[in-house]
């Protein structure tokens, strides 16, 4: 075994934060049922409604805009599905989205279509940004919600949410953001996004799975995806999840409080890889935008080498890194981000998603740089091996 | 403040039990995706795994029966809303279900019925059993689904699944049991409820909130309530909580173990508490079936006493309990249960939950026969007094 790991895999999850996994532990204590009116209920309910104000604060936005949900796919589901009900304006309108959402969005969109909605998928160019003249030749006052992510999960790109929404608006049409990739990594504010509803997930911010927040402006339609108890307004029935809610704000508080420094210091860490990786690897390829991009996710293509291959070798290694979302795995389809901007399948196969977080340093990136020339190379060489005895 | 405090409302949630709490916080450092192919997505893809078995084992079932989900409310909407799609045999078909589950069933079937789902209510005798003959007049071929809870959350009725199973299993319909209040506290298997869909959570068992269970039998249609990724064989989308489901797993083994002896000793506990409130405090009417009853569920009526002054006096003297579920709080509406049973609404209003587990003693139960009493006079005599303000 290797005695140094190394986890690039922020994207798919984090670990806890220190501060919050000591904040998570003494909130199992509060495991009073928030909605129960006794003493254990009350402290419970207090230690929610103060993540709920810090989680809204993250964002800009009130403490009762935000609602609390088991993560970021229930929180997209429950946004997109709502155009299915009999109260939504503009029922069953039109939904556009994207080519490069999460699978979240992109399988409930073509659930949504299964139940007779329109539903477009904007292409997007080469460096992963959505095709703003199609989206304006979409745009007509049938659209009952657009949902484009702020940040994709893959490779990185920033959309311009502001513009989208506002062309949106002029429609009268809801719009949706998938912030998940965004929230804690680059400013998020409701307002200057102008959006109606925002996706965010704790267990990308260095706190507990199974909780995430959807932020619903004050006034825009929204339907439960879960019918039950009078929870969450109503709007998402379930025991309310305190311990992992109390866990999310401490982890909102703490990612405000770190943005500027952590992009930063990201950013940096990630120019260092990314020239490292172009100076000490023939054949490669940078994803995503050059520019409006997540200071910690670099997606990178090799040529002539499988991404799979490139993953199990570099795991031997103690680095953890990912060939898309983990979500896809199993399936043998090339991404369907990459495939998104033009780039062949045989290429997309040979990707890999390194995704920087707060824990990692400028030594993890060195040990990155020193393990993957030579593995790199060895999967080329037994590569060309390989097609040479196929084709001999 | 009272020294003492006694928590007699594990039917709302329970804390959690030490072991699963060690476990629990271990298996945060698992914190990989556990779709992730790397070393840190497989460690907690095996801790997953394991407490697949775990649990299945708890409910008689096949690990590969058994989808995780956010919580009950969240399996119980996947099967309830699973008839609504087009590839659901008997779509949109008759579904029956009872007028004592829990309000994430009732919730759930009036969207149904929205949708044009016809829901048959069945009514409940004064101890909460369904009436067995309107149900047998209700089957037909034109059934799509039966969902019956296993135990009632408030009174702990607990009704005759198998029975119920084996007449809807004669028309072709396919059978869900809410088994939250059961699972852990008396025999679930399966197989002898003859059940196709099964529902469990983790926080009523001791685990950590924000995790719950669904069995499914092999081959019964079910669709996701969630779309996205390809966790839980596509069935709910999600990162998968490995923490919480380790926890989970440990708190099902955990269960599993104690189970005879634990009943016997809550049963002794509610029969010590039963006899002494009869004993001590006049005009009171016990609820729910008089034997087929969960052993830690005492239901209690005070007649001309109001429950929630009740459970604030109570809660005082550091004892908790609910006046019913704890996801009605809020609602000036009697308990849906006992109005089921006939009760009248002014009765309804004076009822109790104790609901006892794992960790209440015989001390705890000496602790309330001590306070309740002068409690219960006490709100009598002021009630007496105001009313007799009110009527001159």
């Amino acid at each position: 075994m290797n005695s140094r790991f190394v986890y690039f895999d922020n994207n798919a999850t984090t670990p806890l934060d220190p501060d919050v996994r000591e904040r998570f532990i003494q909130a199992l204590d509060l495991y009073g049922n928030p909605s129960s009116m006794h003493m254990f209920g009350r402290q419970a309910h207090e230690g929610v409604e103060w993540a709920r104000g810090e989680v809204a604060r993250l964002l800009g936005a009130l403490p009762e805009e935000i609602l609390f949900t088991g993560g970021g796919s229930e929180s997209n589901n429950t946004v997109l599905k709502s155009v299915l009900h009999p109260d939504f304006p503009r029922r069953k309108g039109k939904v556009i989205t994207t080519a490069v959402e999460h699978p979240c969005i992109l399988e409930t969109a073509a659930f949504l279509k299964r139940f007779g909605v329109p539903v477009v998928i904007l292409p997007v160019d080469s460096e992963g940004k959505i095709d703003m003249n199609r989206y304006v030749d979409e745009l007509d006052d049938s659209v009952a919600l657009v949902s484009v992510m702020l940040a994709n999960n893959e490779i990185g790109t920033i959309q311009d949410i502001a513009d989208i929404a506002k062309l949106a608006k002029q429609h009268g049409a809801y719009v949706h953001t998938d912030a998940v990739q965004g929230v804690g990594k680059i400013p998020v504010d409701v307002e200057e996004l102008q959006v109606d509803y925002l996706t965010a997930s704790a267990h990308k911010l260095y706190a507990p799975k199974g909780v995430g927040a959807l932020y619903r402006r004050k006034g825009a339609p929204l339907f439960p995806l879960i019918h039950g108890g009078h929870q969450e307004k109503g709007l998402r029935a379930g025991t309310i999840n305190g311990p992992s809610i109390i866990a999310f704000g401490c982890a909102a508080e703490k990612a405000g409080s770190l943005l500027d420094k952590e992009y930063a210091r990201l950013l940096r860490l990630r120019t260092k890889m990314r020239d490292g990786i172009l100076a000490s690897v023939p054949d490669v390829m940078i994803n995503g935008h050059s520019e409006d991009v997540l200071p910690g996710t670099l997606d990178v293509s090799f040529f002539a080498a499988e991404g799979e291959s490139i993953l199990l070798y570099l795991d031997i290694e103690g680095i953890a890194v990912s060939t898309g979302s983990a979500c896809a795995t199993g399936s043998l389809e090339p991404s369907h981000v990459l495939m998104a901007t033009g780039m062949d399948a045989e290429l997309a196969h040979g990707s890999i998603r390194f995704s920087l977080g707060r824990f990692n340093t400028e030594e993890d990136v060195d040990y990155l740089l020193e393990k993957l020339p030579p593995i790199i190379e060895r999967i080329r060489k037994m590569s060309t091996v390989s097609r040479k005895e196929v084709h001999q």
